[in-house]
């Protein structure tokens, strides 16, 4: 299971610069592993996992932290193949619960067509879906898509568009080869519904997973932050260490409208305020490195309208281009609400050029199915790897997230990646309640 | 994953030898994937698969089918540790239903001190409910154990023999390193009770998986054989094929007492009359060998007490030696009722000696979490390789019993693993109607 990152490019191991208090969280969750896993076996019954959750990392030695939980994971043909067995039979239990009679899926994915990258872990997605035992078929909300599309993709395999009918509460696809209409049991969404909740879809006697609340035009990073920041409370007691260790610090500004420079002054009293705190945490535990803050859309998602900023002055320093580029975010929807969250170091470097890797985690209900790092060359510790325009290049896991071991090293790959398996949990387990809440 | 077939030191790839209507098979199963995952997921709703499964198969090229299930599986120590996830994934997925809130968990294992090959097992099985986050500990059975015994075993692994305290409705092991008493929350039973519910056993609190009542002192295999026909007759008919393809026939005498040969006429006509039956099979189907049977103890187990007949002539013909091996079971527990069951030729070899293998498939939950072979060089295609001084060498299968690749031919290996994961569930799944049935 080594071969991903010893055929690396880059040739090294992942190192982490700063590994003392990682260490002391490693050591502190290797050491309570079976309680950890029977808390989550109760949170679990109290709130059910999402189906399919991705969840950012940032680790910076002294901190882990989540910092993004995307509950419409793009990605999967980043993971290494010798986990599909691991996410095929976590997606049976997942479906067992929401299908247990039926094997039709539709799976509705974002309307891109040319995002060679997306389409890739579309068709990887399907295919494990289908290795899981399910008839899976994607149905497009593209408007003009008249009949199905089959795009050939560079990896050889290929993705077959359908156009979506809607007949009276149910949404089918049209017959192909004659074997009848399509008729899914559920539709699993794989669209973050930016542009809001297509009428196709609404009221639909099917299943829809995740709920349609879930979309970016109801959800705010901020309710997901808040829901965390209890979650990392709760686990930080049960573990008794300082939240602070798995929890960025956020704080939420009313409307802000860059392009007229309305809501201006409380950004940059929220963005000033932050950076004392997170100072004063790093004075704490001898951070010798400057605070940093990310401005996010407080609905945004694929790292669209995020800036990285160093100071309260660089707000009012913004320059029309940067305005403009927070005015806008995904499917052209105007930034009014943001997000001010603590900036979290990426210390993980792979090979001799120190290329900066920013782990990723997968879960298929609350299975924890693999993973990949982010690694880009040209980044600095402190930007956001997963920003417009930006390149990375993925490194799927080499380890299993289960298999902590406790005759090695808490810093050794089976603990760290058990690690990553927890903190990602306990931000999927912040999207649960999140859930719950909703629906 | 290939590696394990490659590194044999047989040096060649399984080939089987009479592919024709197992490819057949292979081609349906493979063909309503999405139709048999949905139907065992109905079933699964119906019966609740028991805590662990292995299963041994018989693949005669002609026919697939189990020969035996086991509810206390050992041979952990077989299985690739690649798949170690899929064992840790399934483990809290099914404990998550037992003990959703404890973390302790007992194992009581058989009372071998010496079976290295079994200690290994019981190792293994405890490395991963460990990884899967429970606390594990292993309470023995052994009468005049007083405290604490570590074995060393060749792998370098070890295992502590504790000896079992009752306190009241509990069951609880002693303070070891002064971490206080351990009160198990569950009881994972990895001795199959031929002799028997042990006294401290009976009616404790604590959850006890699987039930008492499925030891062998209480199990019969024609029962579990009576389940299989019933659900090999329901999922050829999902199928449409014929159910003799996947279930081999078998007759019950009523008592036999080999020692004074007592009930030896109804046996051999009982044999006579299973192999007529078997011939007609074999006839329509233009096997070429000569059909044979099991003479095997109902409520046996560990491969003692059986034969391998050809003619019914032979059972008139057993000397003494024969007679008495018969008449005595595990435990010395005396052999009255006997299951006749179809022999189904191991057409399965591995290598350039054509070494006889003979697949077991291990499942926790519902899930299929790996296998092995039992490789035999010395052993002729229509004998027991789980026979008692029988010398087997294990080949981990080096492929997941999950992902049947439709892309690939049927007899592909791929898809010849998710052929052995659906016969041996079809066989768990019997066993679960046979739990269900007693508790």
């Amino acid at each position: 299971m080594k071969q991903s990152i010893d055929n690396h490019p880059h040739g090294g191991h992942l190192t982490t610069a700063l590994t003392g208090p990682l260490q002391m969280i490693e050591t502190h969750l290797l050491a309570r592993q079976p309680q950890i896993e029977t808390w989550f076996r109760g949170e679990w019954k109290k709130s059910r996992a999402p189906f399919y959750t991705s969840v950012d990392l940032r680790n910076a030695g002294f901190k882990l932290a989540p910092v993004d939980t995307n509950l419409f994971p793009a990605g999967f043909n980043n993971i290494n193949p010798v986990f599909f067995p691991l996410a095929v039979q976590a997606i049976q239990v997942a479906v067992e619960r929401v299908c247990p009679f039926a094997c039709n899926i539709l799976i509705i994915p974002e309307n891109h067509t040319r995002n060679m990258f997306y389409l890739e872990s579309l068709a990887t997605l399907q295919q494990v879906m289908r290795h899981a035992g399910f008839v899976v078929r994607i149905g497009s909300l593209i408007d003009d898509l008249q009949q199905a599309e089959t795009i050939e993709l560079p990896s050889g395999k290929q993705i077959v568009l359908e156009p979506i009918k809607r007949d009276g509460e149910k949404i089918q696809l049209d017959s192909i080869n004659k074997d009848g209409i399509f008729t899914p049991c559920a539709v699993l969404m794989n669209n973050d519904l930016s542009a809001g909740i297509p009428k196709i879809l609404e009221n639909i006697s099917q299943s829809i997973i995740p709920p349609l609340k879930l979309g970016w035009d109801h959800r705010r990073k901020s309710d997901h932050f808040q829901h965390y920041h209890q979650v990392a409370e709760e686990f930080a007691q049960l573990l008794d260490i300082d939240p602070w260790l798995i929890d960025p610090l956020f704080e939420k500004c009313g409307e802000i409208d860059f392009k007229n420079r309305e809501g201006e002054e409380c950004l940059a009293s929220h963005v000033d305020h932050l950076l004392t705190e997170i100072q004063k945490k790093y004075d704490e535990y001898g951070v010798d490195k400057p605070p940093f803050v990310l401005v996010k859309a407080d609905a945004g998602t694929y790292g669209m309208g995020i800036m990285t900023i160093h100071s309260a002055s660089e707000i009012h320093e913004l320059n029309r281009k940067q305005r403009n580029k927070m005015a806008k975010s995904k499917g052209g929807v105007s930034v009014t609400d943001v997000i001010i969250q603590e900036g979290v170091y990426t210390f993980e470097t792979i090979g001799e050029d120190e290329a900066v890797a920013e782990p990723v985690v997968y879960m298929v209900d609350h299975s924890v199915i693999g993973g990949f790092y982010r690694v880009h060359t040209s980044r600095g510790p402190n930007e956001n790897l997963n920003a417009p325009g930006m390149h990375f290049e993925p490194l799927s896991f080499a380890n299993p997230l289960n298999l902590p071991d406790h005759n090695q090293e808490p810093d050794a790959d089976p603990n760290r990646f058990y690690a990553y398996g927890v903190i990602a949990r306990l931000a999927m387990l912040a999207a649960a309640r999140e859930i719950k809440e909703v629906i």
